[in-house]
């Protein structure tokens, strides 16, 4: 990115008569040799020189003699140093976008597959009423979905071109910032030179939203670390995101699961670094800045290994219906469809309706069956006005079926969802990303 | 917010036919009767129910009787819960738009006052390059104006209704989400219910906001600290924002400053806080959400302090514009104009154009004058091409008037950046929050 | 303790002849009938009054007239306030010292009842090889021992005392610093004023203590509420630690582990808004610092919730000792002893056992028995040379028994190491807690 | 470290007769020649083998054979893993003991330099009371102090070892971890196995103790930047510790300061990711965990960066005397030893004693002197009993001379309490580090 700022950077100055056309030309052509060295790894770094601009700086001018020192006409290390920021981050915001609708992309389509597999819905990690296993997917795809807006939000912020504030105070020479802010693909150019340099916020927000994808992700990886143990066995995955062990063949552990869970903090840590370095910091620029880079380095790298391995995952990971049945039976999730169906058919108060439930689950728990295979007498027995009509309520598919309220788990509804979320994918996939 | 919530919530299930319309009426006058206890401090909070939900519900029950019970149909505590803190949380952000366009208003007042007011532009806190106060001012405009556009991003996403999820599966009861989510103000209807019940995000992302916006209001804190202390003396505050010492009325502690200089780490705290807690936390909801609220609060009572504190002490400061031109001539401040203008008027290569004018700087500060009160041929005895014209660009005037890039800090720069700011103000206040 | 701190330095002042000691004894009664006015709930506090000192103070006045003024001499409110946080630290870590010790007496009889009874012992959640209960309980408590060392290292950095250190630069009174020191108990009399005044890294590593702590009960939490979810059912709690549903009365939300499990954030949190606020923060004393209190009070609020409910809930906690042991039947945790015993017996390489040891898991998995009820010539169809010896470590009473390693979790080190802790605990309840 | 430990892992193997002594004895060459290898440049690290470990079993292999798999008997990667992080931690601890204790010298050395010399002493960036120099630079050596003893306190809980721990549970082989242990000068062996394998505390605790200690280097930072900025000019850094500008020569960016201030935020960023991936961990093991190097590595890195540097910066600084007894006599600081005699010598009620010193220093503000140089006459003018002898307490080096108290700033006490801790240093240094 520098190459090309540099570049642009130096037409600019041609186009306003500030340099030469014959030195635009030279500076042009000797940056473009100098990639080509880098491309070949015949570039040599030397650590006299601070850092690639330094190193890039002095190159050009044994290529191309006095000319280079016209490079830096009106700009200086302050802004270019976050111009190239602004530029990095932005690609890489670029590349995560269609991570994102990737992961999106593997959600909707494993909650598709299993749109209408009964599971249980869990409060406190105990069963409490049946969803289905694409309804529960689905609630990820709309968290993801709002991150996704976050990083829309955060890249306009992002893309706002600070070159040509100069160190901190602008410059005198005539330079022409929307050309180059334009040639570099940025939204806007900023209006105060002393902000320009300045501001780190955008990297503040890039991180905010890294953070939350990422304990989005934490819980669902969570739950999959949670789903493989041998007691739930909810779902299966295979090896290319397990690690196996040669004597306990059966054993899968969920490694990849284990490493997205790990990774909030980082992102976290990395929120908490830059954003303590600029507590108290005062303007323009001090070299605690500096500091910017290796967390948002180490951020990114970190969110670009969670979200294509989380992908991966849900696109290899295979239900286990009956075991996610076997625990729905277990837990008298329908218990509360019971209570509803007293407070609308038996006109039953709500805190009756709860007591009788209670007395109901009571007795099934002590017979050790599910409710829908106590006899109506024995439901007579605690309440003598329920009827034959109960029955229609107490299956797990009666449950799911009934939840035909916007947002709720009912099969169809899932299907729908699931499916209007397809269309938005589609959208998004199709649209420019600035 | 709750007793809003309540009544609409039973107008819906009324127009649905899931109660009648003698329950409906008897539920809201009954609520209306309860808020007017509260309003007269007549309500006896018991310590008995849990929270205040379970307190209104019980005295609603006292006073209309069984169809209290009625109003909880087809809606939980756990959707509930959530709306409530969305609405809550909704309320204050639209109280801190006002806040913060006034504390915009204050800034771009005071940088229109100083608009043309010379002072050291700092880097490392080192003189570097003349500035305008007002240009100074204008970059913290910019800085608070993202943070502004974070609230408002911020809001779309808070403002998404989660009522009628249920516990988390949805219900079988035929309500009508749009008809409450219209009537409580929100912009959308969430469309996943364990979604609704489960996410947080919108919490997060605040907290995020409000701690990008007290990072920067805490780096113009410290500038206002380090402008009070008595070797800089650039700044005074009144009584209303120092605290004076009645055995040294000379000593005025700048506390207001102070206080908002510390307070992004609380805010910081509470987004660990809270993305701490939600880290690996399995759907849908677990006692762990409940410590979603006091950290919340505690952000919302940081920021709600030092926003309207920073207003009020940038109306009441009043620069010391000769210390700050003191501070400026001590240090050789135009010293990059003077090497531009070998650069452009003399043809003079970069590197040379900085050689000679540390000579020069050298010889000024030898023998303690400013740079444009050297005689031309003290200037030529470093180099003899340096001719009258050298004077047009050693002062400070002329090296502020030359700044006229755009984003420069020339005085007509920041009187005209500073109108296109308070235009942009008054379409902001003009403009429906939402 | 402010009235204590303000008695002893009155009685310092006396005792140097600084004050006469009928003033001493005016201020001595007209504190003690403050602090009975406080009691009583007679004290009026006024809001004109910035704090609890000044208030205390202005009240000193009104009863005992002009001495009340010469309380401070000597002395300041920033040495003061800083005191009194000390005190006010220094009694709850004692407080805190007697929870933990009851929080290591409550897992030590635990451990103690359940020393022998096999469980699983899970890497990745996924079931590796035997350990006892007992043995797993014991891991938490080495690591709260720590924490508790780490507890009394940092009480005494916090007892040392600052008071007599005046506003920053100490006092031209010939105070005895030692004498008030010793009379509130503090270890050491801090040696430089400024740094008395100044410094806050007791609050920081106090803060520390907790969110390891903290961090290390959640992992026991989060254990607690998976072993409660119906899957496991490896543990019951009764009501006092859960919360019921009227509809649903097997359903029992883990709400205390809930709690224990959300609350490092808050402790993390609390650090982060302190160290924060510190860095960069010059000497010697800013309104800054006024930040300390708050979060630190969250914090002690914290753990002073968490470990009590740790206490109470493990003294409460029943093992389902039989859904321990089918989940380790189900889970071929005595693969490494068989892999071990072809090592040992067979002398073969451990590449080699390894490998036979999965293909004989793989047999059991298929023919759905546990490894001790394959039959020999079974496990001899897939190496002949395995003999009748192999029954002797199948078992998982045999894998227990034979890791008798130090540190390992055989029975019999079990039990002794209980008592050893047990020991222990009798001998730091007997000691002094300085 | 891997290297020693399988080498005395091997010697305990022979020595409890659990492999042969040939066997040991192969291990022992093959891991020298290893050792060899990798210092040459010879290794061939292959990416197919996860880590270093597995790097080393392989080539063992290769080069001994058989027998490289029995140096695995009894212990697993779970307990190897966390014993060489314990090693690694402690020798870098060992490291930072000498940099601390040689940060110390430079600073005493410093105060011992400038003890009697005056400095303002601050509060609130404003001139509050006259101090000595040294005095200031000894309240870092006492903070510092206390850093070093956590650090040693943490050292004693890192050196425990987990080594034959196995993967959990411990292991059914006679070792002898005692012998291991000490070989590898570990102080304590770990007494259950499930907690060596699944601790880490001991790494949150280096991580505290390294941010405490940051935010105690950012505060001197951040003055040392303040008193290098052109108002202050409180102090010189020579070219070593600060970046010039080639065209401003007076201009010194004190970069080495601010690099040290931007760092506490590393520190409590590499905090908050260990504390956050650890928070609701399940026991035993994790691929989580594996998150606790990089973190780590990165802090140890930043607090060896800042350290030495820091210590550099001390022993470079010069102290521009004149300029901060300007600042003095600028302040008038000696204020309240005014008020002092006033309440001592007059017997003057303290906030009369105020009331007239504020009328004193008001009279001289308006007449631009120092107190000392009103008149007698002038001062009898707000209160006639003032009489020759207040002119004995106006002075700035009577004001340093009378602060006698313990701990206070009189020159004579600065002297003392430098040369007692030149003292303790030479303990310090002499002491072993355990």
């Amino acid at each position: 990115a520098g190459g090309t700022e540099s570049c642009d950077w130096a037409a600019m100055l041609a186009r306003m008569n500030i340099i030469t056309k014959e030195d635009a030309k030279k500076i042009s052509d000797g940056l473009a040799q100098i990639e080509q060295e880098i491309i070949n790894g015949d570039f040599d770094f030397k650590d006299e020189y601070e850092d690639i601009h330094m190193n890039v700086e002095a190159r050009l001018k044994e290529i191309i003699g006095e000319a280079a020192g016209r490079l830096h006409t009106g700009r200086s290390r302050n802004d270019q140093t976050v111009t190239d920021l602004r530029l990095w981050l932005r690609g890489h915001i670029d590349i995560l976008h269609d991570e994102m609708l990737d992961l999106l992309d593997a959600i909707v389509t494993k909650a598709s597959e299993y749109a209408k597999s009964p599971m249980p819905g869990f409060t406190h990690l105990q069963v409490a009423q049946p969803v289905t296993f694409g309804h529960h997917l689905m609630a990820y795809a709309h968290m993801i979905r709002r991150d996704f807006d976050r990083l829309q939000d955060c890249r306009r912020r992002v893309n706002e071109c600070p070159l040509g504030a100069g160190a901190l105070a602008g410059t005198s020479f005539q330079i022409d910032r929307d050309f180059t802010a334009e040639k570099l693909g940025f939204d806007a150019v900023m209006a105060n030179s002393m902000d320009a340099v300045s501001a780190r916020d955008f990297v503040l927000e890039f991180l905010n939203v890294a953070a939350i994808h990422a304990v989005h992700l934490s819980r669902l990886a969570e739950e999959m670390v949670i789903w493989c143990s041998s007691p739930f066995q909810f779902i299966s995955l295979s090896d290319a995101f397990t690690t196996g062990s040669s004597i306990m063949p059966q054993k899968r552990n969920p490694d990849a699961a284990e490493l997205i869970r790990a990774k909030p903090g980082r992102i976290m840590g990395s929120f908490i670094t830059i954003a303590t370095m600029l507590k108290g910091l005062p303007m323009t620029y001090g070299k605690d800045m500096q500091e910017d880079k290796e967390a948002l380095f180490d951020a990114v790298e970190a969110v670009f290994l969670i979200v294509p391995a989380m992908a991966g995952m849900i696109r290899d990971m295979q239900a286990n219906e009956g075991n996610m049945r076997a625990a729905l039976d277990k837990g008298f999730a329908t218990a509360t469809d019971l209570a509803d169906w007293l407070v609308r058919d038996l006109n039953i108060s709500f805190r009756e309706a709860h007591h009788i439930t209670g007395k109901i689950v009571g007795l099934a728990e002590k017979k050790n069956v599910m409710l829908e295979n106590l006899s109506l007498s024995e439901m007579q027995s605690i309440n003598p006005r329920i009827h034959q009509g109960v029955f229609s309520v107490l299956s797990v598919e009666a449950s799911l079926t009934s939840k035909t309220s916007y947002g709720g788990t009912a099969p169809e509804n899932v299907v729908k969802s699931v499916e209007e979320f397809k269309n938005l994918l589609q959208m998004l996939k199709g649209r420019n990303k600035g």
